[in-house]
């Protein structure tokens, strides 16, 4: 079968021919349906110098948001669906741990004697004609379009969980939530806090363009440059957001999110940007306001960005390209060219 | 002045020339801008042998639901504007115990040694041309039309305590809220859920017209009677609802309410019906589903409670009627006859 | 091996020679070090009309509670040390569903499906000389001793679970929790309230030597009988306590519990006693006291539980039996004149 | 009577003979039992250039850490006992916005345009024969020694308030709690940990004494410098904490705070040291490590710290002063030779 294979670090991928793969003792063999090109992939092939994981192989199909239709089950599967479509769960961790136990493989505490981080990420992923993924990291999506639903499994799953740790400061009336950096995520989190909360929520971006995208979905804008807090904390009665989610991550966004908190508010940093430090200090900080990052979600919280997405609260924006195509999806995602999310559809007319 | 004073328990209610009050030290004097007319009022009037309090007069000013305009200040009273438009928290106890220090003064641990549990209950209320309450029960209203503003110091506090202590419950993605009985609180409650939550909202009632007003609302409606339960959990897809709000409290509801329960829900009584016992079981129950009563708020609550309004996410249904017209609404509410809130405007046109 | 073999409900078990079984992919065979007798499989073998799901085969070895050496690893096991002591943890789900991806196996959303509730629950448990588990029910113990440890898997983890979702009643100063019902669990609920809480525990129960024991482990003990809730709430100052926990279950433990409550407070029912049901009304119930049962508890809760064990927090009172002699400790167990957990130990000295 | 008095900003403070006040409407005049000496006094009247508030005149007794005996009570207060023992909870708001109707007057909104921070901070506070105090800053003592209970106003309610926002990361076995800085604050955080988790609690200091006696408080300890973190992660099995609490507060303790913690950690700075700033980044930190600051706490919180004092969980350690000698003792606090707190006791011998 054909798929799109990470070769090497600082390498760009190739679209080769490998063997279809055969499900494990607890696996599933997936028919792909569709398979979302991430900016993290980008990061993978043009940016590391080595695995997430010392051991982790470099050569594997790239692919760590996919949708498919269960063609076999591996021994030892139960509660499956032949034929159905699911959207798998990403992250792969050593399945006995703490973290690993209660759904969240993207802390697994044995990471680090781990050969891969995940389906696409050290595992075989998504961007060939069929993939294979433990049976515990699908979850069904019923009747739901399943190419459109492949970008959730990371570009809705990353704000979603953010949010929801979150929401004990955006639970009640009279709450304001700061969105930051209005890509593929910040425009999902728009959507997450329109239909979870009833907060008033403020967009900011450099794109005018995003920022009319974030206001069709509900939120208020406020352009970066000159005067921004100000006009945030003007928005906010002068007391700060009582939650911000920054998803550029560099020290100006940083500093922009705790500038706009306020007491007793939440400040989640979910982009990596450039990597600049952030200067915390005690007294230009206000009191309570907690400064956290975060990492992608649990398998769990994979189920209910499904219903969300079901229930029409989160909807993607998708272009569609065929297998053949994939890595001009890759090279458009590299030069900055592409709008919305590249999702591969190995299989059908795109 | 003109108010309408309860002067005894069995006692309908008489509209009396009193003398305009005079705010002591801490306390403010409001001319009246609405007063609501409350289903709790004719509970006293009609059905109490004694006070809420042993030491509780029962001759007062009726009125637990009002709001107003700043006319005087009493003594070391800072940060409230004079003229300025307020809401009065009705509940007031002991101000020093644990529970006042918190401002929730619906649990003073000296109740039972106070003389009154609130503005408009032993403290004189609302129903009159000007009335006192203590500064710290008042909540600006700002621009917003402060004679609608009234009933949401009961009708929708009460629904607001209840829902935001079941938060925890519908935070995220796939959740299910039940709300049984939809007459003002109920209506409300579904208001409150929509603008706070991405559940999906399920309304119940006896009558037809309360359904629809409920659907309009956003809410999916079952009817009552025969499958009533049957096609709740259908609704939920068998799991049963994370959170339900029972606005009538008889036993009937209350069944309703614990046979719609899915694991690790909560189940709020709010309404305080026939007192007809619920028969708790452990083998009956879901696990975790977690059974509670509960009673009005905060004034923190109050607070967020006018966030929202202003915010047009609470709408009261409002029936106004003038000073002189009281009786006939208290009258109206003996008789089930009324629409919508009753409110008072001892002021201008109606 | 020698196995004790659950042959029929309505059906005292037998001593058995049957196949020493080998581990399937991602399971683990173990050496069995301890395997406790519970109550619950009196009350299969005694009172069950038939298995915990439909599809239930009735012949199985008894044993949810056991702890092992690891002798070998099925196919797709990591992060398992062979040789090394575990627990495991007894309930055994779907494996795909929100809850068991969740470490939640207890709540299944698909267990009417399964044909098997657990390890020693339609799946073979530790009455053995070996028995086999999944990779991810399993506990490390380190250097603590495996037999003593076998009970925890229930008798502790079920109060633990109970305790835990308590907690946030019980944080801080001046707080109370009541335990109701001294036997196994209810010894080990006391310990963990003490080292997790700075509450004062109240304990109460019938036998005048249980009582002895609470008090050992730093208990305050109300006799039951006459004046009984009287004395509870005069020790809260007359508050009422801010968690209960009831390990007993009928509806007069039951109704102690909820007189104790005090407001804002949860009421635990853990015993499943003799299902009579308690009459909850709204005006005989403390405000926004919670009422709710509970069952067994999550993987990562069990790593907690052992953690408790390593650091001396949690000490089980242990009677240990050769498997020869398994029958008479179940024996001992419907006579009611066992003393502590009895646990099997088929290895070695007793 | 004679009073310690804060006459002007970089003024050591005089002993003066003033008039015996008299409590206003809705206050409470005590004579006071003890006095706590602390070092933000030092920081007022040596460092600041001005007062906390703009309007604030900076002639006043200082003392915001005061017990006394209630003397008498102004009009309109209630349900304090005459001749009691009570502690002060310093801070005084605005008394109408949100943060202080929930009893949280640190954080008033309107505390920019308030000519005062509290008793003892503006308004006269403890260091005098007598004191007036809002009623509904007074928290009783009971039958507990009311002077060594005054600095619990302070001293404990600051780390009790930072523990307890902590707690929901150290509920359950197996946790650890790291303590840095074991002067008066840290050594309280230590007894206060110790009664309310079941943590493992990691105490760090520059002194061999105060490391003497946190371990004498159950405390491990892990001396300050070279290979300390890692000392410290070790203890941890090498997750790291999950809570910090950093008394000092200079950028060398928050480093080694952030170091030393786990994921989904929380650290709290409670300490502010020299104000070097901390550089925070995205791939240093621990995911979901919240880092926070915090101040002071609330009138409920300062109860609950009230019922561990009685029930013997803090005890402060305390030197004696009488009113006399009491410049002494801000002298021995500026010159660092003081042991414990100073409590300054007016009446009676010392």
């Amino acid at each position: 079968m054909k798929a799109v294979v990470h070769t090497g670090y600082h390498t760009f991928p190739s679209l080769k021919d490998i063997e279809k793969p055969t499900p494990g003792p607890g696996e599933v063999l997936l028919k792909v349906a569709g398979a979302g090109a991430c900016h993290s992939d980008v990061a993978i092939f043009h940016e590391f110098d080595e695995g997430l994981n010392p051991q982790m192989d470099p050569e594997f199909v790239l692919g760590h948001e996919t949708s498919g239709w269960v063609e076999s089950v591996g021994e030892g599967v139960t509660g499956i669906e032949q034929g159905a479509a699911y959207l798998i769960y990403g992250p792969v961790g050593c399945g006995v741990c703490r973290a690993c136990t209660r759904g969240q493989d993207t802390y697994c505490e044995n990471a680090s004697t781990m050969a891969y981080a995940g389906v696409g990420l050290g595992l075989n992923g998504g961007m060939a004609e069929y993939v294979v993924a433990p049976a515990r990291n699908l979850v069904p999506l019923g009747d739901a379009d399943p190419v459109d639903a492949a970008p959730l499994a990371d570009a809705a799953l990353t704000p979603y969980h953010a949010i929801k740790l979150a929401l004990p400061h955006l639970n009640g009336g009279g709450k304001f939530a700061l969105v930051i950096g209005l890509g593929g995520l910040g425009l999902i989190a728009v959507q997450i806090l329109k239909a979870l909360t009833g907060a008033t929520i403020i967009a900011t971006d450099m794109k005018e363009e995003a920022m009319a995208e974030a206001e069709k979905l509900g939120a208020v804008t406020v352009p970066g440059g000159e005067g921004q807090v100000e006009r945030i904390r003007e928005i906010t009665g002068g007391q700060g957001v009582d939650a911000a989610f920054d998803f550029v991550g560099v020290g100006a966004t940083v500093t922009t999110a705790m500038q706009s908190a306020g007491r007793q508010s939440r400040v989640t940093i979910v982009g990596i940007g450039n990597l600049s430090p952030y200067e915390w200090a005690f007294l230009t900080t206000p009191y309570e306001a907690e400064l956290v990052n975060t990492y992608w979600g649990t398998v769990e919280e994979l189920h209910e960005v499904v219903d969300m997405y079901k229930a029409g609260q989160i909807t993607p924006q998708v272009t569609r390209y065929s297998l053949d195509d994939a890595l001009e999806a890759y090279q458009a995602l590299v030069d900055g060219t592409i709008s919305g999310r590249a999702v591969i559809v190995p299989h059908g007319e795109v």
